[in-house]
C-alpha cells in the first residue's frame, strides 16, 4: 500500500481573518481527500485553523511539527513531533511533505523560499503580484497560483498524481 | 479526544537477532494497543523490525524520524518526517515520545541517556548490569527493566496511565 | 573587554562573477576592521571568496558554519563548526551573526527573510528592485541597501555602534 | 598555514567543585597550547570553568556552541555561535572538536557516547569503573582515560599529531 500524500500548510501564526479562512477551507479539503496535514502545529493562526479544519474530516490525520518543547500545540494535532530546534524546524516541515502550500501573507517568506529551494513545489494561495515575481526567479517551475482553496486541491492533485 | 500515546523503540541499525525480533514483537504489541509507535524510521534493524511488527495489526500508526533526506526509509513507515539533522535527529525522536523503550544493545546509549536527560521514562529491554548501573546513576527513577516485550508494554501502561 | 562584532556574508555556492568580486573585497574589509568573518564556509562561490579575502588581511578570524559533516570546506575557514542539519545551519549563521551582509542573487532568499525573521538587520549588496520591495514588507527597518564594498563597511559600523 | 586544532571540553552546567577546578585547569592548557577551545558555552559548571581558564593564557579563542538564543553565555567565550537547537547542540560541538574531553560526572553521559558514535577519540578526566566499563563498550579503542589535566593534554598532542 503506497503511503498517503503529506501536504504541508504553511502561514503566520497571526490572526489575520482571511488567511484563517483559506487555512481552515484547505485543511479540510486536505483531509477530506484523505491526505496527511503537516503544518507547524502552534496553537496559533494558519496552523490551528488548518488543523481545526482538517477534524472536521472522518479519518483525517494532523501532524504538527513544534518549534520548542514548550510551544503550545494545537489540540486539532494529532501527533505533535518536537524538535526544538525554533525555526530550523520549518526545514523539517518542507522537507516532509510531498507539497507545499502557503497562505498568503509574507510571514513565510523564508519558508516559501527554503522549500523552493529543496526542490519542492510551491502553491501559494492569495498572493500579491511582488511576491510572485520574487518567487518565481527562485525556481519559476516549481511555483505554482490558486485563487481559491478548490483550485489549490486540484494543482496539489496534478502534483502528486492522484 | 485526547491525543494516543506516542511510544518511540529505538535500537541499532544492525542486524542482530535478539534486538531484531523483541523489537518485531514490541512493535506489534503497541500497534495492538492503539498507540502510535516512533522510531528512526530507516529501513535497517531494530528500525524496520518494529516497524514490520506494528504493521501486522490494523489500523496502525508508524511515524519515522529520518535522520538525512537520502535516508532509505523503512516500507512499514507510514509517516516519513525529514529532519537532515542527522544523529541530532534522536533528540526529536525522544522528546516526541511519552516513553522510551530501549532494546538491547549498547548502540542506543546516546539516545537512552538522551533520553534520561529530557527527563523521559525509559523501558530497557534485555540490558546487562553495566548498563543498568550506568544508567540509572543519570536518573534512577526514570530508568526501568523489562525481561520481556509483554511486560514492557505492562510498564508502558502504568507510565502513561493507560 | 567587549566581543569583536561577528559580521556574516550569505550568498550563493555557484561561481557567479560579480557576486565572487563583492564577497572578496567584503571579506578584507570585515577582516581589516578586526571584526570576525561568518559565512556557510563552503569550498564555493561567496562563501570561499569572501574567506579568501578575510585571509588578504592580519589577525583575521574566519568562522565557517557547514551544512554536514562531509562538506568541503574553504581552506581560508580557520574554525568549522560542522552542525551535520544541512539547509538548517542558515538559522544558525544569521542568529550568530550581529548583521548579515547579503551578497547580490536570489540564491540567498530563504537566508535573507530568515534573518529578518529573527530581528537582524541585514544589508543587501547589488540586489535588484523585485527583491527589495519583497524583503522590505517582511522588516522594513532592517533592510539597508548598499551600492558597494566600502558603503556596506560604513552601514555595519552604524549598525553595531563601532 | 594549517588550521589549529579544536578541543572541546565537556561536562555539567551544576557546580560541583573537582569538576570545575579539573575544567579550568583545562582550558588553560589548552590555550597555552594555541589550541581553540570549544564548549557549550553556557555561563555555568564546567563551561565556564574551562573558558575562564582559557582567559588566563595569551592569545587563546575560545567558541561557545550555545543551545538556545536566550542563553547566559560566559564572558569568557569569543566567538558566541548560537544554534537554537537545545540539547541538539552537542552533536555540532563534538562534530567540530577533533577530541573531546569529558570531565567527570555522569552528565555527560550523551554527550560522551555521542562524541564515539561519530568516531571521535573521547578523553575521560575522572571517570570511575562503572563509566569506564561502558563506555569502552561503543567503541573501545576511542575511549582515553587521563588521571591529571596535565596527563589529557599529553594524549590529545598524541591523538591530533601535535
Amino acid at each position: 500500500m503506497p503511503r498517503k500524500p503529506v501536504v504541508a500548510i504553511i502561514g503566520t501564526g497571526r490572526e489575520i481573518e482571511s488567511a484563517i479562512s483559506n487555512a481552515r477551507e484547505l485543511g479540510r479539503l486536505i483531509a477530506e481527500q484523505g491526505w496527511v496535514l503537516i503544518t507547524g502545529g502552534r496553537n496559533a493562526g494558519v496552523m490551528r485553523a488548518a488543523n481545526e479544519g482538517a477534524k472536521s474530516a472522518k479519518d483525517c490525520l494532523t501532524i504538527g511539527i513544534l518549534p520548542n518543547r514548550n510551544t503550545e500545540v494545537s489540540p486539532a494535532v494529532d501527533i505533535a513531533i518536537v524538535t526544538d530546534t525554533g525555526e530550523a524546524r520549518n526545514n523539517i516541515i518542507v522537507l516532509s511533505a510531498e507539497v507545499v502550500i502557503g497562505v498568503n501573507g509574507t510571514g513565510t517568506a523564508s519558508e516559501v523560499a527554503l522549500a523552493l529551494k529543496n526542490g519542492k513545489n510551491v502553491i501559494l494561495v492569495g498572493v500579491d503580484e511582488t511576491s510572485k515575481s520574487f518567487f518565481e526567479r527562485i525556481a519559476k517551475n516549481a511555483v505554482h497560483l490558486a485563487g481559491s482553496a478548490s483550485e489549490t486541491i486540484e494543482k496539489v492533485r496534478e502534483l502528486t498524481d492522484q
